[in-house]
């Protein structure tokens, strides 16, 4: 029949009955009739422990010393799943990103796949193996190690789905599938069946950590089918992903996510001239911090100045003060406030596209639970509130309920998608 | 000045305070003006865990799924010792088996090198870069992976330092030097200062657990000096490994070891006719088991048949227990006779070439103390003897008393050996 790409992540693979119950999931595709390229992360804490043995050492390491030594938790469980698919009668062989041809630019800790060579791989298929390829890791020029930084082994994944024109990626993590949101929260929220490749970007960018976005844009580049599913639960199907062209929009809002991961910073009394906002994010950019909201208020006072105000990382603020007196110098402000205790709520749904009054009814809802909103922002098939981080809950539950995502129907395949 | 390779074992590397221990080492010898190349070992009991997690998922893995699992402990202390000289301020930069351009033959868990592209490890060091080698690895075709086998990541530093005409060699580990005799046995066995590369050889295949004979072999085809030191008392020099013609020899024995790790076969009754043991032996390398001690006894009964006695290492005993009756067939012996109770005494000696009466006054000595001789095997400048393991304690204080190895003087190099 097809190829199926497969990719399990580290609590799948955690220890060797993991690993083994992982094989026989690996065999179960086979047994389809399947080829069959299984992508793994690495154990359990492996990745942790890495990190923190290099702690030990140094708080400035390398990068390309780093990727050496980060690329070793896959290695560990590659060879360990083809051990295990081997001892149950299935013919398998592990590869590494060299081998694997997974080539990468010339940089490190966020490399960026440029090529897949797939020669070694077909070869391997055609005589009959399943192929085990280490996740989050590729080479450049030089012979060098590159890994691929966050979301490295569903990347991975889905770029080897796409070069070998896969009928369809799998991802097995230790969730169910794509929720429309927080079921730790909304105890009836729903399971999606399906959800489109936009949809699921924005609810990956906004916080639901079930994918990590550059996974699902090259998903949506290649037009390559995703499921995101449980190692643990094998007959369950999962959430799959795919063009928003296959499915049936009946409701608006497909997810809900909210994401504690940001802080606000409030630049205030900045010159109203222009070029100063450039100046600003043209100076964060090239210290590598990612802003993610940014709202600039009117002049409004006799000074002419303007506050700018904008989200980043947590992760980003340590290199952001470092920064705060560049600021104020460049950009002449007069103070520079910081504001930790925020979370951003958002809703996603490729169907509020040509639906009017969705961005009012989630402003009204919050309101009515006298939530404050601090920061708005919207794409075409999202709308994000920024609002004190103790409402975070009570907001979620009212927008689940104001949007019927806690038990209602959810969206789902538009016709038959036999080959799936 | 010159290039020193330097070799870590996993205890020296076994933590990370160990590895910024060896960091510093590397470092001296950096200060002392010299081009340095590093081999390091896995951390500590990386490698044991490695073997353990592959048990739980097979007994029969393969060879190159092995070699995959393997090569990765060396892969973290490489990276994390890289960092740890860079955190002193000094540039260092760490190479996997294929950067490190070492190349093996077409096999797995004991490759040998076949040839070193020393391009790389040569930009480096002319980058002022010191340069950390992963131990115990390389590559072959198509970009796989191999290890070495037992003392691989000795045999790598001295293939490297011979490849690189390095200076000298050194082994750095938990013991301070090569010894007269096991100190934990004889307190006041000596520490050597020199000792010849065939000395060497022979206490190494003999039970000295200093250095695995590979490496010493390497390092006399290529006139290497090596130098056996301890990673935890920088100041000392250890015991220099030479050519014997550097050497004064003023003792017919330098050194003494045991070992407990042979088990002795006796089959009864081979027929005694031409070809039968050549049959023996050549189904025994077949199946891989080696062979150290062999006596046939000559044939002294009406059958005219002989017995034939030899030693194997335990670790093989499984694979000659499968092969048992295979031998029973091919040879038609009557009996098949196993002999755990047995340990392997040996002095060795490059004085003892030219000076008869040695083996006599071993076995004389032996006999003082009531210890019965199983059998004898020797070399040149070796005389090995199995007798009960209860007597090893014994034997081994005896000897060393009778061949002055308990403090008496040791040899010497003859003049200076400014380099050095």
């Amino acid at each position: 029949m097809g190829l199926i790409v497969q990719k399990f992540g580290g609590t799948s693979v955690a220890d060797s009955e993991k690993i083994k119950n992982v094989a026989n999931a690996v065999i179960k595709e086979k047994l389809n009739g399947n080829d069959v390229v299984v992508v793994v992360s690495a154990m359990g804490h492996t990745t942790d422990n890495l990190i923190k043995l290099s702690k030990e050492i140094t708080h400035h390491p390398q990068e390309r010393e780093m990727d050496m030594l980060m690329s070793t938790g896959e290695l560990i469980s590659m060879s360990l799943l083809a051990m295990a698919i081997n001892e149950k009668g299935y013919k398998a062989i592990s590869l590494n990103g060299r081998q694997a041809g997974i080539q990468t630019e010339n940089c490190h800790m966020c490399a960026r796949i440029v090529n897949i060579d797939t020669k070694r791989i077909k070869e391997c298929l055609n005589n009959g193996y399943i192929v085990v390829v280490a996740g989050f890791q590729g080479y450049c020029d030089n012979n060098e190690i590159t890994t691929l930084g966050r979301g490295g082994s569903d990347t991975t994944a889905v770029a080897l789905a796409g070069a070998l024109k896969a009928q369809r990626c799998d991802i097995y993590s230790d969730v169910e599938g794509v929720y429309t949101t927080d079921p730790r929260v909304v105890q009836t929220a729903q399971k999606l069946k399906t959800i489109s490749y936009e949809e699921m970007l924005e609810l990956a960018r906004v916080g639901a950590n079930v994918l990590h976005p550059r996974s699902v844009e090259t998903a949506k580049l290649y037009q390559i089918p995703m499921r995101v599913r449980s190692a643990f639960k094998l007959d369950d199907l999962g959430t799959l992903i795919i063009g928003v062209e296959n499915m049936e929009l009946n409701k608006p809002v497909t997810g809900l996510a909210s994401d504690s991961s940001q802080i606000r910073i409030v630049i205030c009394d900045v010159e109203d001239s222009p070029g100063n906002a450039a100046k600003l994010f043209d100076l964060l950019a090239g210290k590598n911090i990612s802003v993610d909201m940014i709202i600039q208020s009117y002049a409004r006072n006799m000074k002419k100045t303007n506050d700018i105000a904008f989200t980043i990382s947590i992760d980003d603020y340590e290199k952001f003060n470092a920064t705060k007196d560049e600021i104020m110098h460049i950009i002449k402000a007069s103070n520079i406030f910081v504001d930790e205790d925020i979370v951003k709520v958002s809703i996603v749904g490729a169907g509020m596209i040509d639906r009017p009054g969705i961005a009012a009814k989630m402003f009204n809802t919050l309101a009515q639970e006298d939530i404050n909103i601090k920061m708005i922002s919207t794409s075409e098939i999202k709308i994000s509130c920024l609002i004190e981080k103790d409402c975070a809950q009570k907001a979620t539950k009212a927008l689940a309920k104001a949007f019927e995502l806690d038990g209602a129907k959810v969206a789902d395949v538009k016709g038959d998608l036999p080959v799936l």
